[in-house]
């Protein structure tokens, strides 16, 4: 089984980037250059017709959506345990943050880096003001979770949860406040930042700042 | 096992009433009154602190999010098959449209019905027409997929994911395109409607209009 991600550095590819590295199967890492708008060429749009990243090519089959890549992903390496088993305790909290932070905390970023999708041209501020309230409501949220001392989302173990948070994560470094002005999110970013997959997608994604 | 449902006629808590009822098992219904703002009120929000419906309660844990409640329902009842299992070549497709329809179809109806939350006071409209913009792109994704005359989503069997298309394709109802401009999401929508299961929740929850 091998393993072809299409992605953008640092944009919603970088969370799936990070778990393959962390899963350390063999996998191949199409960077399309967005400047060029190469996510929209005919040849990308025949693998995801939505012209956004990342798109991952699995046994000959494309799929896209971060969220559903990191469970996917996980499902399919069980022996890591980054997604808890259906009918276990953890399953539900897992399954609402996973799409708690796809559904709220993605869209809010998106409009905040893409504003003019919020209200169209002449609206930028006003749509990224409002994204940041949503951004914070949803970052405030993790940060509550995090208080009780646990290492991660769901416990004190990794799951594909904290692939899409520490990536989002990252997202809020251009904003007012960044997730490292809530103690406890911070003090998980740390955590998450410090792990050798993190800061090698980061290299090889050929990120700079915010590590 | 008994289930306890948060929700408020003809929102987002629809889909998992109507699974609930599909899936024939016993459950409660409480509806909140959104002009009350009971949505608000601090008992709910100790159950779900975004104060978004739906919230389940289940074995005494309360969950949110739509699509992990979707999610949820069907694997614990695996005998309906909503939920392709993981390993199945059914299980990515699953799992992208879950994440597709929750992370961008969803947030652009909110933005639509809540036009306020995309840039503030005084920008309702062009917030609604960007949102459109999206809600269309969606629901023309949809009907590419299902022009090959597969019956629901995934193939010529009802997901969890066809609950949740379902729920949102009635949201259309107050745009300028409705999913019957689509000409096969006009003939899924009529299929879906038709459950007796869908009926029910419609009547239920004291729905007018669009039936």
């Amino acid at each position: 089984m091998t393993y072809t991600l299409y992605g953008s550095p640092g944009t919603a590819s970088f969370c799936v980037h990070w778990m393959l590295i962390e899963l350390d199967v063999p996998f191949t890492f199409h960077a399309l250059d967005f400047e060029k708008g190469e996510q929209r060429a005919p040849d990308y749009l025949k693998l995801n017709p939505t012209g956004h990243v990342p798109t991952l090519v699995m046994d000959g089959v494309a799929y896209g959506e971060a969220g559903a890549l990191l469970s996917l992903l996980a499902e399919r390496h069980p022996a890591t345990n980054f997604a808890p088993a259906p009918g276990t305790p953890e399953r539900g909290l897992y399954l609402q943050w996973m799409f708690y932070l796809a559904d709220t905390l993605m869209p809010a970023f998106r409009l905040f880096y893409y504003p003019v999708e919020g209200a169209g041209p002449g609206q930028e501020e006003a749509t990224k003001a409002q994204a940041v309230i949503r951004v914070e409501r949803v970052l405030a949220r993790a940060d509550a979770l995090l208080s009780d001392g646990r290492s991660h989302l769901l416990g004190n173990r990794m799951t594909a949860a904290d692939f899409l948070l520490g990536m989002l994560a990252r997202w809020s470094r251009n904003l007012p406040k960044t997730a490292f002005d809530w103690p406890h999110l911070g003090a998980y970013v740390r955590r998450l930042r410090a792990m050798p997959s993190y800061q090698q997608t980061h290299r090889r994604e050929g990120l700079s700042g915010w590590i």
